[in-house]
C-alpha cells in the first residue's frame, strides 16, 4: 500500500478521482465582492426566502446540492454518499439543509477546515470505489454565525480589527470516482450544455483531479483570543502545508498556488513567517481565500472573510475553474479551521487550529 | 466493484477489518448499574479531575483512547488517522480531548448516531488500506448535555417520563485493516497479556470485525418533542435496519443480535411496530443500549440511558468481549441520533434521526 500511503499524514490517490462539478450560492454583500461574477447565485437579503438565519443558511446549502446536481447532470439518488458540515452547534445548518435529498450522509465538524474535511473524505471514498458519486457540502451564515459566537447582530456589537467577516455561502462539489467507476468521468461527453427540466444547464468539469490529500492535526500554541482566529488557525496551516510537501517529498516550487482557506490578513502573514522558519518559501504563489472573497478598501471587513463558506465559494466559483482551464496545473487547498465554542472561550480555554490538505491537479 | 457496494446505503468489506481493541471509561452512575463489573474505568464524582463539565468529558475522551492504545499495544503514533465526535456544540470535548494525541483527525457529528459514524468512517479507511491502524471514539456526559439542550443541573430542572439520561461515558475503538496490512492483526501472538510501561496489560481482541456497514439517511416524522428522542431517532433505526437488511439480502434471522444505540424504553417499542409494518420481525434479537446500561427498577433515569456515550461504552465492555467469546456470531450494532440544537428547537424546526448500521461477526 505504499503506492497510496505517504508520511506520517497523506495519500496519494494511484486512480485520482475527479471534481466533476462545483457550485456556489453567496451572500449580498459577497455579490458585492471580487468574485461577484462568478457565483452561480447570490441572494438579495440574505434570507434567502427563510425566517431565520439558521433556515437562511439551511435554504443555501440545500441551493448549492440542487445547483451541483443540475451542473453535473445527475439526480440526488446517484450520489452514493454526502459529507458535509458547517458552523453552527450540532451541525443543524447541514441536517436541515440536505435532508430532503435523502443520501445517505456523513456529519462533519472542522470548523472552517469542514470544506477540506469533507473533500478528503469524499476523495477517499470515492478512490476506494465506494460509490460512483460523493458529495461534499458546506456552508456559513453572518448571521448565524454572529449569533452564534459572539452576539445577535441586533446588538451592533463592535468588532476588533483582528477581526474576521464569516462569508454567507454554500459551496458544494460532486467527486467521481476514476477507478471503480470509469464512467463515471464522462465530463467531455455531449451532455455538457445539455439543458435540464429545471432550466439548469449541465457544466461538468472535465480536468480536475484530487490527486492526493494531508488528513491536519489539531495545532495549539495557547492563543486564547477567539477574535483574532487567523493567528489562531495559522500554526494549522504551517504544520499542515510543510507535513504535506515532506510527505509527498516536494517544495513549495511544485505547486502554482497555495490557497488556505480563511487566515485573512493577520493570519496569511504569521503563515509566512512561519513557513520562513521552516525553510519554505511560499512568496508569489500564496492566496487566501479570506483576503479574496472581499474588497479590502471599500467593504470594510477588517482581517478578512472567514467561515465554512469562504473557502468553498472561493473553491467553486474561482479556483477550480482556474485549475479547469489549465491556468494553475497544480494547486494545494488548505482550508483552515478554529476549533472553539462559546463554551469554550468563555470557561478559557485555548482556540487550537486545524488544516487539511487537498492537492488539485489539472490533467 | 460489486464486490463492495451492495444496494442502495451499504458495504460488504471482501477483507473485512477487525476491531483489535475497545475501551470503555464510564461516570459513577453507569458504574452503579448492570454493566458495572465491565467497564476499564469509572469515576467517582463525574469530574475526572477537571473543573467543569465540558473538561471532564474532555478528559474521558483522553483517558478512553489513551486506554485503547494500551490494550492493543501501540503507541498514538501508529494510529494513522482518528475519527471522533460528540453532542456538545462544535465537538469541543473531541477537539480537546484528542489534541494531545497528534493523530491526524476527522471531526464528526451525528448526534448519538457518531459511534457508528466513526466506525464506519474507520472501517471504511482501514478496508481501502490508508493506514494500519484508525481510531474512533465518541463521548457524552450527563453534565454537560443538560446545560447543552436542556438546563444547567444547578437549576433541578423536573424532567418528563420520555426524557432520557444522558450517559456519562466514552468508548474508543481500534481498527485495523486486514488485506492491506495483515500482519495488524497479530491479535493472538503472545504481545496479549503482556504488561506495557504504563503497568496496563496489552488486551487485544482476536475475532472480531466488521464485515460491513449501512449508512443511514436523515429520517424526518415531523416530531418535535425534544424530550422524546427515542420516538424522534425510532423512524431512522427502522430505516437503516430495513435497508441492512434489504442491501444485504437478509432477513433479521441472520443476526443473534440488533443491538439499537439509545431509542430507550419508548423508541425500542416503536422501532418493534415499525419494523412489523415491513415485514420485519425483530422480537427476541433486539436489545438498545439505552435500556441495557441503566437499572430501570432502582435507577430512576425514565425512559433510559442515551448519548454518544451509551452506545459506545456498552459496545465496548459488553457487547464486542459477547463477540470475541463467539456467544454472539453476528450483531448488526445501530446507533442513532436525533438531530436537532437548542436553536432548532427553540425555533419550532422538527427533530430528524439518523442511524447507521455496523454488521460486526465473529471469525
Amino acid at each position: 500500500m505504499d503506492e497510496i500511503v505517504k508520511g506520517k499524514q497523506s495519500l496519494i490517490f494511484p486512480h485520482a478521482p475527479r471534481i466533476i462539478s462545483a457550485s456556489s450560492v453567496a451572500g449580498s454583500k459577497e455579490a458585492e465582492g471580487p468574485l461577484k461574477k462568478l457565483f452561480d447565485k447570490t441572494g438579495k437579503d440574505d434570507l434567502f426566502g427563510a425566517q431565520t438565519w439558521e433556515e437562511a443558511e439551511s435554504s443555501m446549502q440545500k441551493e448549492a446540492c440542487m445547483t451541483v446536481l443540475h451542473k453535473a447532470g445527475i439526480d440526488a439518488e446517484e450520489i452514493r454518499y454526502l459529507f458535509g458540515g458547517d458552523l453552527l452547534r450540532q451541525g443543524i445548518a447541514t441536517s436541515m439543509g440536505v435532508e430532503d435529498f435523502q443520501i445517505p450522509m456523513f456529519g462533519l465538524y472542522g470548523a472552517c477546515s469542514t470544506s477540506g474535511e469533507a473533500l478528503a473524505l469524499a476523495a477517499m471514498s470515492a478512490s476506494a470505489g465506494y460509490g460512483r458519486y460523493m458529495m461534499a457540502v458546506t456552508s456559513s451564515h453572518f448571521g448565524s454565525a454572529e449569533k452564534e459566537f459572539r452576539f445577535p447582530l441586533g446588538y451592533a456589537s463592535q468588532r476588533p480589527l483582528s477581526a474576521q467577516w464569516t462569508v454567507t455561502g454554500s459551496g458544494a462539489f460532486v467527486v467521481a470516482g476514476a477507478e471503480a467507476f470509469p464512467d463515471a468521468d464522462d465530463a467531455s461527453s455531449p451532455e455538457n450544455g445539455k439543458t435540464g427540466d429545471s432550466g439548469e444547464k449541465t457544466v461538468r468539469f472535465s480536468h480536475v483531479r484530487i490527486s492526493g490529500i494531508t488528513v491536519g492535526k489539531i495545532v495549539d500554541y495557547g492563543l486564547k483570543d477567539s477574535q483574532n482566529m487567523g493567528a489562531c488557525m495559522a500554526p494549522a496551516a504551517m504544520d499542515t502545508i510543510s507535513r504535506n510537501l515532506s510527505d509527498m517529498g516536494r517544495t513549495a516550487a511544485y505547486y502554482d498556488r497555495i490557497i488556505t482557506g480563511d487566515l485573512g490578513y493577520i493570519g496569511s502573514a504569521i503563515l509566512a513567517d512561519l513557513l520562513k522558519g521552516q525553510g519554505h518559501d511560499i512568496r508569489g504563489r500564496h492566496l487566501d481565500c479570506g483576503m479574496m472573497i472581499f474588497d479590502r478598501e471599500t467593504q470594510d471587513t477588517h482581517a478578512g472573510g472567514s467561515g465554512c463558506g469562504c473557502a468553498a465559494v472561493t473553491l467553486a466559483a474561482y479556483v477550480l475553474p482556474m485549475i479547469e482551464r489549465g491556468e494553475w496545473e497544480r494547486v494545494l487547498f488548505v482550508p483552515t479551521g478554529a476549533l472553539m465554542s462559546t463554551v469554550s472561550f468563555n470557561e478559557g480555554a485555548s482556540v487550537p487550529g486545524i488544516a487539511h490538505g487537498i492537492v488539485l491537479e489539472h490533467f
